[in-house]
């Protein structure tokens, strides 16, 4: 079979969040992580595949295509047998507790998708991210977070109102805040990393209760502060340590 | 002034390694990476820049072009006011001590970059490298590394005789290890991070002594394994957090 015009047309809308919003629809690409979604609650309503990604394809949802028209429709360097259309899933209620990660307008859709895979791996399962956070069903984002997407339950809010009404200790990181590795931290908490220009902006900063920040051992004080997706690792692992 | 043929065929063939080699010269671009160069022990050869990146354009290294000729040279997306030609700088003898992190095969040049700047961030003055590793002088490193390339020594050898070698505790990441968080590290190791999608290799992981492992809080076992570049910064972290 081959694309219609008006797929071709729904695909290439879904490039941009106002599309993507309209229709409650993404973009997902490549065998591992249209695999993901497929074994995941996520509801898939077309497959474009060549003929080469499945041998059961009798499923009413899948479109057998050519590598050529793959090529067309797909944003990857190298396309990988599959692009998928994925609805997104109903957003769901706060837990409020536990370790949560909150995001002040991160921009870059590869820190956000890493940032979702360190949420999966460290057992974060809410993220709240700023209004002016990177759509997370930006596909670049739903590349990178490799599947963990299904397993985070993501929020956008008004980040201010969220941390002035959240009942839990709030720590960002920041340059000038206490040495991460000097005291334990709390196992219930919402860790606050900032903007990749900007950081954690002023507003916010003043209404948490705690600074930490990872020292640098460096001779030099010409090191280029620690990417905001590598920071995140390292604060997670902090938080995580002593929960074994 | 323009650029000249030959010049435009010398940028050109530094894309490639084995012309980075016989010329011993590589490319760096923009700025903030250019200027951090310029004021290290490395050396500038050429700068093509336009006319608002200096007011001082009288040093005879300096060529002042035009935008499109940027555009031209440059391989960035945005190039900004500036590509250097700078030479590689000669290899320093090894010291052996402290910490070092040596890298088997790492393929990603944005993974190299990355680990470089941990290494200045968090003191590791010596990165060895397995020879097949991506060059560090590959302009996508040299980006990626943010001028920490400068302050970092790095050196391309065979990693299983440099192992066999050495006469420190040597550590691999590996996910049948032990708990790093369990045990506190040694000061003086060497932490072997392996590529990408084969991890360290059975060669080199027969002869080292110490297995660890970042272990994994979420409640499924689908999560991807961290990133190298990730891992690589929650070791470092791990290492250097009882130092202070």
């Amino acid at each position: 079979m081959s694309i219609s015009k008006n797929q071709l047309k729904l695909i290439t809308s879904l490039s941009q969040k106002k599309y993507r919003q309209k229709h409650k629809l993404f973009v997902a690409e490549g065998v591992k992580v249209v695999n993901e979604l497929l074994s995941s609650s996520f509801k898939v309503v077309t497959l474009f595949c060549t003929e080469d990604f499945l041998s059961d394809v009798s499923k009413d949802y899948i479109i057998t295509i050519s590598e050529t028209d793959l090529k067309k429709i797909s944003n990857l360097k190298t396309p990988n047998k599959v692009l998928g259309l994925f609805q997104m899933p109903e957003d769901k209620p706060l837990h409020n507790k536990g370790l949560i990660v909150a995001l002040d307008d991160i921009n870059d859709p590869g820190n956000l998708g890493t940032i979702i895979r360190l949420c999966d791996w460290f057992g974060v399962s809410e993220l709240i991210c700023s209004t002016k956070t990177v759509d997370c069903y930006n596909q670049k984002v739903v590349q990178a977070s490799m599947g963990s997407l299904t397993r985070i339950s993501i929020h956008y809010v008004d980040l201010n109102k969220y941390l002035t009404e959240i009942n839990l200790p709030t720590f960002i990181a920041d340059m000038d805040g206490v040495n991460v590795y000097s005291n334990p931290l709390p196992k219930e908490a919402v860790l606050i990393m900032g903007n990749e220009a900007n950081g954690v902006s002023d507003k916010i900063k003043d209404s948490v209760s705690n600074k930490i920040a990872i020292p640098r051992f460096g001779e030099t004080q010409e090191t280029e502060s620690l990417n905001v997706a590598t920071a995140t690792a390292i604060l997670l692992s902090e938080f995580k340590r002593n929960c074994l």
